[in-house]
This record gives C-alpha cells, structure tokens and sequence, in this order.
C-alpha cells in the first residue's frame, strides 16, 4: 500500500513529470488496493482501481474526459486533474506523465484518500452519460496478425498455400477509413454494394447478403513522431495510449468482387465499432508475454526484433465475441457467446512491431490514429473472430441455443466483443464492450 | 460585362444565397474579363479572374485563406468576404452559396470595381508567403481510374489479361495515409522498406531502390454527407469543392513485395505532394466533356449513370510531368517534361462516380476528405504518368536532354506536375504547381 499523493495537475504546459519516482507503477497494480467507489471493488467489474481507462462522454452536449471506475466515471477535470477537455493533449503525455496522472488518479481514488469528499462530486455514473469515441481518430490502420485468421481465410481460397510468402515477414496492413469508426451502441445500416455471383455475366447493386463481424483490438497512438523519422522498436511502446475493443464489420460478397488488385473499399468502410475506454498500456503491464514466432518461422527483421519484445511483447488478453439476434432479444435470450480467444495466441505480431514497421519508411503518426490488430482467431471453429471461420465461407451454418441458425449476419442481430485479463495475484480487468446492431 | 456587386460576407451562419440568381455563372468565365490586378492578365497566368482557386497561405505563424489572382493571393478575411480562417466552413458551403462567393471575388477584382482601393491592401504576392495544404484533410482515398496506367502496369504482370474482370464494373479504389500528404515544396526522405529481390531467399531492410512519381489529380470534397446515406449521381457534384494536383509517390520494390492481399501500404504512405491550390468546378465549367465508355465495354449501372454525367462528366484538364535533376539544377538547366496526359482521356470514371461509388454503402464523407484520382497515362509511353510506364518496369531507361537518364528516381530529383485547361473562347487557367524533391 502507498499513501496517497497530491493530484498532478496537467494543465496548459504539459509538465515533466517530477513525481514518477515517487509513485511506482507496481503500486496502481497492488491487488489489495481498494477504493472509496464501492462498484470499483465488486469481483467482476472490468473497471477496478486497477485498471482506470480513459473515455469521453456527453455532458450538457459537450465531450468531457473521464476515467472509468467501476460503474462510475470520474471527470477529470472536475477533478482537478486537467484543466482543459482535449484528448489529443492526453494522448499526447509521455509515458512519465502519463503514469504520474495514473498514480495519482489511483492514489485519489483509493480507500481512505483525502480526495474522496471533493472527487465525489466529479463522479458520474456511467449509466447515466453517452459515451462518445475515446478520442478523434486521424488515420486508422488495419493490420492482419492474426495468422490463424490469415490461414483460415486463405485456405478457402488456397487449400494447399494458405499464407502468402510474405505473412511471416512483413506485418501486413492497410489503411482504412476513420469517418466511418463509431463507439459501442450506434446502429448502423446494413450496406448497399455491387455483388457479383461467379456465374453472373454481370454485378448488381444491392445490400451486402453476407455482412460479418470482425473481432479485433485496436491500439490507439499516443505521441506521434515526424514525418521521416521512424520509431525504433524500443521506443514504441512509449507510442502507445491503449487498447480498446474493435469491430471491423465487413461486407464478404462486396469484398470478394472489389478486393483485387488494391485491397478491400467498400466491403470494409460502411462502419467500424469501438469500445468507449482505453485501457493503458500500464492497466496491461502484469498480463505481459514472452513473445516468439514459432522455431521454423522466419525470425523478425532486426528492425521489429528486441530483446524486451521478446521477453514481454505478447500481451494476455481474452477475447470474445458474443450474438444476440433480434428473436433472442424479443425473448428476453441473454446474447449467446459464438467465439473466444486470446490477443497472445491469435498474434503474430506484437503492437511494438506494428508501430515500427508502420514507420520504419518515414509514416507520420499522430495522438489518436488507430491501428486495428486484424480478425484475432484462435486455430479451432470455436476460437474463430469471424463468421467466414465459424461457418467455412458460409457452407456450415452454426446452430444457436434457441434454435435459430446464421451464416452471415440478419438485420435485427447485434454482436457484442468482450474482452478481458486476469492472472493469479492481480486483479482481472476488463475492456468493457463493444456492442453494435445491423438494422435494414 | 457585369456591374460590380457589393461582396457577399459569408459569416457566422452561412446564409442561404439571394444573389446566385442576380449574377450567373457564365459572368465570371467571360473571357473578356479583365483585372486590376495587372498579372492576373498576362496570357500565360494560371490565375486570371476565371480562376479564382481557394488556399491556405501562413502569415505571422497562422493559417490564412486566400484567392490566387495573377501572381497576388487576396486575402478573403481582410477583404471582409469571410470573418474566420476556417477552410472547413468555406468547403461547407452550398453550390449556391460558393458560387455567390465566387461572383464576389469576380465582381470586386475586375477592372472598375468599387472595391478596388480596399482590396489592394487585402493582397499579398505570392512569392511573399508560403503555402499551406489548402484544407486539413480527414480521409484519403485513391483510386484507379486511368485505364491506361491500370493496363499498362496490369501487362507487366499478366501480359495475356491486363485488366482485372472487375475494372470496368467497379471504380477501383483504396485508402491512403492522410498524415502525410504534404503541399507542393515539401521535399521528403527517400523511404525505407522491406525489400526482396526475386531469387533472394529473404527480405531485408533498406531504401527503395524503385522510387516512382505518380500524376495524379485530387478532388477535394466540400460539404459532407452522414453514415448510412449515399450520395446519389446527380447530387455528387455538388459535394465536390475543387481539384488539386497530387502525386502519389510509390516505393514499386515495397509495393512489390507488401502488397498481396490486402493492397499498397508503406510503399505509398510515406509522402504525398498536393499543390496548394483548389480550383473550383465553377470556373472548370467550360472544359467540361461528353463522358461515355467504349461501346464494346460494359455500361455502367444504374447507380453510376445519369444524363447530366454522359453529357458533361468528363473534364478536360491537361496534365505534364517535369522533371529537374540535382545535376541540371546545378548547371542552371530548367525542368524538362517528361510525360503529358490529359485527365479526359485517361479516366475511365468521372469525378461525379468516384464519390457516388465511395457513399454507395453509406461511408461518411467530411468536408477536406481528399480522392486521389489514380495515375492518369494516355495510351502511349510519352503519355505516361509514372517511370514504372515509361520505363517498361524499370527495363528501358528515359535519356533527358542533358544525357542523364533514369529508370526511377534517385537522390536529388525534383518532380513538377502542372495542369492546365484552355479551349476556344475561354481564358485559359491553370493548376499551378505541384513539386517535390526526393532527399537522401
């Protein structure tokens, strides 16, 4: 236990931070803290005093940025720990600083801090608020590490070659489109596109029939770097805000007829779903991994190997994907879980590598750019982040527990991502969800 | 001739326009128009009163926006048209309302105007300033609509069957990086990348070896449209501010190796060149063209056809590609053109489709979003739009009239891309510039 700190003010002159050596980051991870937000110390909560993401949420019709504390937020300039409502500036804190405000965020809300009686007041409770997007997102990126994805998809397409020759080289992505990103809870409708049937003479117009979901993580940018310069794979991590929950909704048949030769469009850019909370890369520190591709695998480039992305680039985090169709809600059916698995195992490559090799060639970066990890997919049908796994390209419906069945997703049916991670001697923290309907 | 207006002040609230029926269009394209601006006049401006293309320019550490007029800019907010610095709202403005504007600027500019002696101090030369990128762009998106680039690459790859079965149903297209578009003047470092030769066993970490330049135009789009609701043929143009040249710099060994399945990533997203001026569809109303596809292809459906785009769809814009290498900079020799095309000829999709086709499935477009027209090549290696054309793959060298050649770029180079419209009866206006340097 550490007594709690006097709150660091972040204010218009972001300053050095004076007091990481007072406040280690082992102490916000202490299983036993517990705080004066009694929802915060409930088992399954995914918001303990230990984990703290950052969010924005809608107050008199303004952004205002909180943290997330058990069922509550915590307004942080209400607070007195900012005095402006900018992510970018909070993005935009070096790692130093960004401990600092998680040390003191972590002091102020503990059991017995003197903060209690004023914080109470910047308390909001999440039921109450809408939650925007975490922050505005310049450029998004979507990358392709899950290689049991990869090889899945590839081999309904190439039996005997699923992975190109450069999947075990290169971390392959492309940029996607960031209008088109909307937080936990938007609709969205399901979309128009030319569909082209391998017997058809000719496409037509009309709404996708085999619209997807795709289970990701999205890492969203802190600092940025500048045009030209890259950042080296040791440095890379000190990029890096948090991680939130992403769906990459994707339109297979318009997809499968626009893809060749640049890339998927249109399949791909009618909508994006995040979860609302980013959770640090200081929240994620006990759930870290040895990192290693497989013996017979190419080994990483000396640009996206290091020593400390071997012995702790993989990052623990459970994963899982969850329907409920609209029969189900009717019903009043708890949504169905239809897939699981784990960030560590479905990855490829770390999100240090993604970050150096997006700039390895010079790439600009800035505070709030989005990089999707790409359908994180386990090796069985069960751990699959898409319904092209679970259903083998639409051939094997998959059966739900009231009976009904889906290929591709129906209008009315909502997928909800969770994901979460918990190891003996600290506390389990969650993502929160990332929740999203198709309607017609 | 046309009676001078009093200025239309678009400010806080962007009013409706109740002057667009008091001054037609056709008033301010008339040829006979004259400035007191005096080099507004010279024959071989690319600015004359026709013109009137919008930018950014920085004066004392701001952005300001501004009106190119001969070799002057008009500076809009001191010559009270606007009462802010904020291209978005300017982009945000109806057709009405932008042509309104436009009828302004023409009125108060030309020979006799009232405003004459208040508008002098609201000019500032252009060789004064530096140039901004004319917006802040939200999304990039390129496509692929020079057919001739498209079959001539596609034949170094599939000699037999250029042209994917797609290309001519579907305006190709893909996302770019917007962070690092960069306006005209900016030079950029020469990308790092993986590379892998053919019979190499592995990749391996270095600069590009093929650095290639592509001639492209770029439509900045104006007002925007919200997810789920597309923008139908008809109504595309007015969603259309302006045109940009733009070059699309591509590292082909990146390409090469990074692109399979999921399309071009670093071998793009390192820089991008834009020239500084949007020139509006008003004063490109005379260049418009007949726009139809060869009777043999397939006709486009529905969605992508109207009567307003088979009649005037096309644009003609003449397109050139210079080149100065670091040793005729150094021996005073000027730029010699290397490649000429024309944006009529080589598109295989007007501008009116490409944004039809992006909102087709209810992406969201914002005001500053940018389209990249794709490489624009005639038919003939003169007429290409990149060294990868002219130089069959980098196979056959061009030899400059210095006795230097190239097959792609090398450290030093400065690639100029300019673009001009003229046509009997109309003054002739110009693009201006678009160059960059590539640095070692």
């Amino acid at each position: 236990m550490f007594a709690p700190a006097r709150p660091v003010l972040l204010g218009h002159e972001d300053r050095a931070s004076h007091e990481k050596d007072t406040m280690s980051q082992d102490a916000t991870l202490d299983p036993t803290l517990s705080s004066w937000v009694a929802s915060a110390n409930a088992a399954d909560t995914d918001f303990p005093i230990q984990n703290l993401p950052f969010g924005r949420f809608q107050r008199d019709g303004a952004l205002r940025i909180g943290v997330a504390i058990g069922d509550q937020i915590l307004d942080l300039q209400a607070a007195g720990l900012i005095d402006h409502q900018d992510m970018r500036r909070v993005l935009s804190l070096s790692t130093a600083d960004r401990r600092a405000l998680r040390a003191s965020l972590s002091a102020g809300l503990a059991e017995g801090s003197a903060q209690q009686a004023v914080w109470e007041a910047a308390l909001v409770a999440q039921s109450e608020v809408r939650m925007a997007l975490p922050c505005d997102i310049g450029d998004y990126t979507d990358f392709y590490v899950g290689v049991h994805h990869a090889t899945a998809v590839g081999k309904l397409f190439r039996p005997d070659n699923p992975l190109l020759p450069n999947y075990k080289w290169v971390p392959i992505g492309y940029h996607g489109r960031a209008s088109t990103v909307n937080v936990s809870g938007h609709s969205f409708k399901r979309p128009m596109g030319q569909l082209k049937a391998p017997d058809a003479d000719a496409p037509h117009l009309g709404p996708t029939q085999r619209l997807d979901l795709e289970l990701e993580l999205g890492i969203i940018m802190g600092r940025g770097n500048a045009q030209g310069e890259a950042i080296g794979i040791d440095a890379a991590e000190d990029h890096i805000f948090g991680f939130t929950l992403f769906n990459d909704w994707s339109a297979r048949d318009v997809q499968a007829w626009e893809y060749q030769p640049l890339g998927p469009f249109l399949a791909k850019n009618f909508a994006s779903t995040m979860s609302p909370w980013m959770v640090t890369l200081d929240a994620l520190a006990p759930f870290r991994k040895a990192f290693a591709h497989p013996a017979d695998d190419p080994q990483p480039l000396p640009y996206l190997s290091s020593e400390a992305n071997s012995q702790q680039g993989a990052i623990d985090i459970a994963l899982e994907v969850y329907l409920q169709t609209a029969q189900m809600r009717a019903d009043g059916v708890a949504p169905e879980r239809i897939g699981q698995s784990n960030f560590a195992d479905a990855a490829y490559w770390t999100a240090a590598q993604l970050v150096t090799h997006h700039t390895v060639n010079g790439c600009a970066m800035n505070p709030g750019d989005l990089l999707g990890s790409g359908t994180l997919s386990g090796t069985t049908r069960e751990q699959a982040g898409s319904l092209l796994e679970m259903t083998l390209g639409g051939k094997e419906a998959i059966t739900l527990g009231n009976g009904e069945s889906r290929t591709f997703l129906r209008d009315g049916d909502t997928i909800i991502l969770k994901g979460y991670c918990q190891r003996e001697g600290f506390r389990r923290i969650g993502l929160g969800e990332c929740a999203a309907t198709v309607i017609g």
